[in-house]
């Protein structure tokens, strides 16, 4: 009996490409063997993944690809710099793997990123497939073509857009997930049904419990209404002109936490979650969203398991985490609001109903 | 009273762009400075290029750029590396230059390689003009969007393909060049009319003298007509599947003398220069290309003082440095030949004649 399996197609022109979401996928995927078939296949993953999943993958790949050679980095987002990234690309001259190889990325959205910015760049480009393994980079990092390393002075400053040939979810690569991890994804899926689809976010309320529990056809079902979520906005707007913004709902707020806290104190996801709700909070403010829906997606972060409260700063702080820049005319920056759940819009905002947004989200307030 | 001025422009669909070529651009360029209005400017150059030609480019620039800063790198093929790379990431992420910057490459080809990648990935990318100042990259490496930086396992094994907006070449900075480097550079513009134009040939030929003094008419006439040649091969083949191959003339011989003769021994042009006789001569022997025709290119070579003997090398010693795999069932690799001056072709070639032209062309012989 065949298990579920979704096809999500990502369009965009001649680089357009399939997501396959589903169960074992690791294990049997016919369209992967395809691609890898006759060519010299590198599995690029890191060193807590490799041992989950790498035999298995490497056991999928064997009989297909002509030469099979894994480079495992070491984890973390500490480590999404030009010294990991060259261990790649010693690994693939050291082999000689010419212009016609293929590059699988194994792993979350660090090992995507990275292994996407070295088939961006190894020999001015070569094919790319993602296995994403944590669910925040099976609804988020493996759609949309960003590739990219940090810079001391930035996170991501240094990349490329390089579409992927293939995405593989497989669901049952998330039980392995920590708790938080997982939730930190559910984050993003809520951000698509919040900014896009209000009926998606009811079945993500109604099946949460069977989402925190990793069952496979609920997940892979919501996996695939995301993935068509996040892909509709990126066909629409590959380099990231303007319409593709809207993807940064509660990102705004939410880097600010990261910052603020200290990279890595908060998952991505989790600064996320509270960044959504400060976003609708403000929304609310701005006349925008009732407060019905603004509770509504409060209870949604909430059942999730994430934090729905902010860190209690000074609105300076706030302004400063964010770049406000006070002297600069334009005042403060773009936010992403909600005209409406299921609408997301982007307009600037004037700063007192901000200030008040900090105020009313803080910790031990809400 | 207007100087010469000619407009050759490469048709890449959204990403063609205009070349200029003339004198004085690098003073007095309103195309220039419609790209460079309003925006954040990065001249990146190297430290021997910098004292010649920066401080008029900056003058120029001062007055349309929103902020403008110069990075000058080691000078080099040592240094396209990366943390050459790097200086300029640096530099860009120090000033806060953001996505809509706009990158100015001076300098030679590895300048251009080096910009043009730091142009590609700044950001996931950002616009750059090519302000090439040698001969050779006014006539190649600044048509053909080929950026790269080489790591120590190959040259260029790292890169990307990512278009200038506009190239400037101003014939007067080829005053400075070195007569090698000048000569190098005609060795690239007698393969243009080698492979593609007999006609073009004939000029070269007939202008050698007033080329070698850089007289700037007929030098930006025929950089004019070379940038045409090329463009026309790159605009049919973009990312180099097939055709743009015939751009290779001479080169899998010149490759193979210049890494026998360890890198910046022979300049680049210098081996193409007799890489092209040794081409002409295997197609002779194929029986592709006549007497007359194979002694002209190698009078044309002569006359443009590059080197028209090879290395005295044993047979398996060029084979070697040409990456034959004796074992692979293919034999020899391809060689881009000539089917009549004017025509390239790209074909294997038996091992026999292959021998005889390694033994014709040896220094002493020929």
């Amino acid at each position: 009996m065949p298990k579920t399996l979704h096809e999500i197609d990502v369009s965009l022109g001649e680089r357009s490409y399939p997501i396959l979401i589903g169960e074992g996928l690791l294990d049997d995927c016919p369209a992967l063997l395809a691609h890898a078939r006759g060519r010299q296949v590198a599995i690029v993953t890191n060193e807590t993944v490799a041992p989950l999943f790498e035999p298995r993958l490497r056991r999928a790949l064997a009989g297909a690809a002509s030469a099979l050679v894994t480079v495992a980095l070491p984890d973390g987002e500490a480590h999404k710099d030009w010294p990991s990234l060259n261990r790649i690309f010693d690994a693939l001259l050291a082999d000689r793997f010419d212009r016609n190889c293929l590059i699988v990325a194994l792993g979350g959205g660090v090992v995507g990123d990275m292994a996407g910015f070295a088939a961006a760049t190894y020999q001015r480009g070569v094919d790319f497939v993602q296995v994403p393994t944590t669910l925040l980079a099976q609804v988020d990092s493996s759609v949309g073509g960003k590739t990219a390393i940090n810079h001391p002075l930035g996170k991501n400053m240094i990349g490329a857009f390089h579409q992927p040939r293939l995405v593989l979810a497989d669901v049952t690569t998330l039980r392995s997930l920590p708790q938080r991890e997982l939730s930190a994804g559910l984050a993003e899926m809520l951000k698509h049904g919040a900014i896009a689809d209000p009926a998606y976010l009811g079945e993500l309320e109604r099946d949460m419990a069977a989402l925190l529990g990793c069952e496979p056809a609920p997940m892979a079902a919501a996996i695939a209404r995301s993935c068509e979520i996040k892909a509709e906005v990126v066909a629409a707007d590959e380099r990231e002109a303007d319409r593709r913004a809207i993807l940064n709902f509660g990102h705004t707020f939410g880097h600010a936490i990261e910052a603020g806290m200290g990279y890595g104190a908060w998952l991505h996801g989790e600064a996320v979650g509270a960044g959504m709700i400060m976003a609708a909070e403000l929304s609310r403010r701005l006349g925008m969203l009732d407060a019905a829906a603004c509770g509504r997606l409060r209870e949604a972060v909430a059942s999730a398991r994430l934090p729905v409260s902010a860190p209690r700063w000074p609105a300076e702080r706030w302004l400063e985490l964010m770049s406000v820049d006070k002297k600069a005319e334009q005042g403060t920056p773009k936010f992403v609001l909600l005209d409406g759940l299921g609408k997301a819009v982007v307009r600037k905002v004037p700063e007192a109903p901000l200030r008040e947004t900090f105020e009313a989200c803080a910790a031990g307030d809400a």
